[in-house]
């Protein structure tokens, strides 16, 4: 492990993927959808926190979302948010916690940057892989790769090579969303890896990144943040540097994608219903996915998704979770907006 | 016409074959389940205004549902509620309104006796129903009798025989829900009729025939309304008595006893949808019942009832709106008091 490492968690996100629940205003990382019914932001510093005090995990969140930030995590000193003015995507986020980790004196500290809206089953796991992450990421620009378990088509995959530094592969290339013929060749190849959004260096390492690649968001760090690009760490440093490598793991990665993600994590009753919020009574009812804090009765209706809020629901076959954009899309075009 | 009439208004019932719309203390007829978002109590009100005005008009409630009943008809005149002590079931309460009339110098006047939680589609065609009732229940007494459209084993049947008297029919018998067999036969003899509940006589009558069948209700009156016996008017008199007549009607009867009830009333849009209440967005969704305030979102789900309240959600095919009755038994069972 290196002698300083620095959690930094990108909590400034927005999405429409599990609408009704998640909206502008209150996007996924503010639901209480992990186990226990923590928020996923509360579960992700949960998890990095036997590995780092409270002290040395960095929040970065959009400006109108500090309130929320702040009440989900009642724990983390004042200091340790880091307040983008507006949204500008992964890169200039991520630069911005570097250059306050500079400020700290902390330029040599390695980061691990995570995403706050992700599930993990299996924490110890996780952090096994976290302290491999870490010591990777003083030397290189390093991303946890998920073992593929199925041919999924909605993830990027890293190709990584024979090239070994401890428990880090180098990476030889980013791959887009592959269709399902190459997702399979993917998953037999053995050497792809999901693409985690998860990635660890060194505060100052990454500031030379940016200012190699990015240069327009390095001179925004010092202006106007808002007049910067908003950009991908991803698609802006990662798939252009050298001395990518990745750490694979496997504990349960879920990045709670589409309603039906959570079944995955979440326990279910005998007849295979799972329920997260508040009571359930099925009478004939198999493998749904119910989530909301109101009484639910299913009578006769299986392998549905029902996500109620207090104004809005939504009903659907498990296998069209994924439609939820549609609803979105269509909101939009009403101009429904007190739903969006 | 008879001189003088008045329509009775039953709104003192319960019932639980609308949950989780209905509750103990908050019944069908407080329901926003007519056309226009009124209740149906309202509507009910509003459907015999042409024949008479509403100083004319008797609301028998329950002591705790008074407040909820004055908040629905804002314009009845507060001496024009007749307060049950406790509800007592349909004789009783008739029988309290009768007094009523006799105490304000009315015991001839004819009674137009309605329960407060039906639809009715074709309002004029209820209003010459309701005049012929009227005059024939200055001579006898009446009940209106729907011609069935389909063998309904739900229903109660009035055999009419042959003997007529301006609009009405003598009734032969009261035949309890049949089977189905039965109930076709019933639709194809022609001389069945479904029994409303809906009745027609003189006050003073009415208070006769309560004491000759049913002393100790007509005791009741006088001393403890609570101490009597709970029993309908169908069981107490009208099954028991001479001279029963019946006027046939069809006027789109409904008597909303279960959600799918409300297909047959409301509007639909051009994929079947039927929406109560609030917004509804439906993608490949059809022939759904969607009864609540909240916004609802169906994607590729087809001939579902669901009905949402505040605290509570109901999904269930449209065959099994029927099984509302098991849920509601459930939440007995577990002594989920909050949600009966």
């Amino acid at each position: 492990m290196p002698r300083q490492t620095y959690a930094v968690i990108l909590a400034g996100g927005g999405g429409t993927r599990l609408w009704p629940a998640s909206r502008r205003r209150r996007p996924k990382q503010f639901l209480a959808l992990a186990p226990g019914g923590r928020t996923l932001l509360a579960a992700t510093v949960a998890r990095v926190r036997p590995l780092m005090p409270l002290e040395r995990v960095l929040v970065v969140t959009a400006a109108e979302q500090t309130p929320e930030t702040k009440a989900a995590l009642p724990g983390l000193p004042a200091d340790n948010l880091v307040v983008e003015p507006v949204a500008r995507n992964t890169a200039p986020a991520i630069a911005l916690a570097a250059r306050e980790l500079l400020r700290r004196g902390a330029g040599d500290a390695v980061m691990a940057v995570l995403p706050s809206d992700h599930l993990v089953a299996d924490e110890s796991a996780f952090q096994r892989v976290l302290e491999q992450a870490l010591s990777a990421g003083e030397r290189h620009l390093v991303t946890v790769g998920i073992r593929p378990t199925r041919p999924e088509t909605g993830y990027g995959y890293l190709e990584v090579g024979t090239r070994k530094d401890g428990a880090a592969s180098a990476v030889e290339r980013f791959v887009e969303k592959p269709d399902l013929a190459r997702a399979r060749q993917y998953v037999e190849a053995g050497n792809f890896l999901w693409n985690s959004g998860m990635f660890f260096f060194r505060a100052d390492r990454l500031l030379a990144e940016t200012q190699r690649h990015l240069p327009e968001v390095a001179a925004a760090l010092d202006g106007s943040y808002a007049d910067g690009p908003a950009i991908s760490i991803d698609y802006g440093i990662m798939e252009k540097a050298e001395d990518i490598w990745a750490v694979p793991g496997e504990f349960g990665w879920n990045d709670v994608g589409t309603w039906t993600a959570l079944a995955d994590v979440h326990p279910d009753d005998p007849a295979g219903n799972v329920r997260v919020g508040g009571p359930l009574l099925a009478l004939a009812a198999a493998r749904n996915v119910v989530v909301g804090e109101q009484l639910v009765a299913l009578v006769g209706v299986d392998d549905l998704v029902v996500v109620a809020t207090g104004d809005a629901i939504l009903i659907a076959p498990r296998s069209r979770a994924q439609d939820v954009r549609a609803i979105v899309a269509e909101l939009e075009k009403r101009k429904m907006d007190s739903y969006l």
